[in-house]
């Protein structure tokens, strides 16, 4: 079973490595880090940068895609041809077709959630629709071999969810106690809904441009 | 304020970079990936490579250093001169130093908890006495600048209440609803005390290797 993450420049790293974490434990699971070409690519901090160890070309059929947002360079991927081709063509043949954060609008715009529930970062979740989706306020929506989480600390809980579908109960648990995730946020701000109305109103205005074109953006998580 | 985050060959991904995520998003906050050697590191998985930027030499003065976990080479770790040199001639500067899952056991070994109450990974919790900390049940433990997490995924937490020491609850409230950190784990599996008890007995028979010396280890999140 290869689960195939995509990295792109400015990618959120924590989108990409909670996942990674819990899918790698899948019993016969073989995850492969994939990039336009392979070699490092750096994260939306600039500090941080994860190696592609495969170009899109030499992951031609993954059993599962999984696709992580970005505050900066979203924009910019959704409109990669190249990115957006292998998306296509990768999903003829996946098993599970999955995102993180802002990766549901990168897997809108290649034309994969037409018609279908997904959700996204709140700050993005409505611009969905422009892309032919159906926003859905949920942490984690599967729709068909679709699974979209919200912003990136639910790819944790989409990849719970989806090793259960692949593997069953008991070994998602088993992988739930072996990362220790029992989570206890020291603040309960963790939603729209949760944090202060005047908190919310600024990531609002402070992040208004977060699909902006490339170059433009600004870092989600900053 | 520097952030020095220590890689080493088969660390725990997650544990880096949950409160990596958490971190670099304080302002005048500057995270630096260190390792003996600067390039490449891989985690546990094989499958997961992050680049530390700067070798341990060329960070002699972090303001806050952490060390994450792993369960194939904890004890290398733990035996491994440069790294405990380094930890302790850092922390005679730092203002916070802190772990993730077992990267407790080798700030014990460094002799930096002796007499301090911390946390660890709930199959290497007892195991902290043997290196003169006291053991503390807790998901995230303080004890003046030393702070310990528990297993992998308690260092979102552990980041989040730093974050919140450092610069108060708005902004850590803040970088909690960017990260749309708002858990919801598909199972209630998270820890010893939750998850069913022949789950807990399997994984402790598995893993009673996990601070065997280097190279007879197992996986800790596989």
């Amino acid at each position: 079973m290869q689960i195939a993450i995509l990295l792109y420049d400015q990618f959120t790293a924590l989108d990409a490595i909670g996942p990674y974490e819990v899918l790698s434990a899948l019993p016969g699971s073989s995850v492969v880090f994939t990039a336009e070409r392979a070699g490092p690519v750096t994260a939306d901090t600039g500090a941080c940068s994860v190696i592609a160890t495969a170009s899109l070309a030499e992951v031609p059929h993954p059993d599962i895609v999984l696709v992580p947002g970005s505050g900066q360079s979203t924009a910019a991927q959704m409109a990669n041809g190249q990115v957006l081709g292998w998306l296509r063509a990768a999903d003829e043949h996946t098993s599970w077709t999955t995102s993180v954060c802002t990766g549901s609008m990168i897997l809108a715009a290649a034309g994969l959630l037409a018609g279908r529930r997904a959700t996204s970062h709140w700050l993005t979740l409505g611009r969905l629709a422009e892309h032919g989706a159906r926003p859905a306020r949920k942490r984690v929506v599967i729709d068909g071999k679709y699974i979209t989480a919200a912003g990136v600390s639910a790819g944790i809980d989409m990849a719970l969810t989806l090793a259960g579908r692949i593997a069953g109960r008991d070994l998602a648990e088993a992988i739930q106690l072996m990362l220790e995730y029992d989570p206890q946020p020291p603040y309960s701000a963790g939603s729209p809904q949760a944090a202060r109305a005047d908190l919310v109103a600024e990531l609002r205005w402070r992040y208004r441009d977060v699909l902006a074109p490339a170059g433009q953006g600004t870092r989600l998580s900053g």
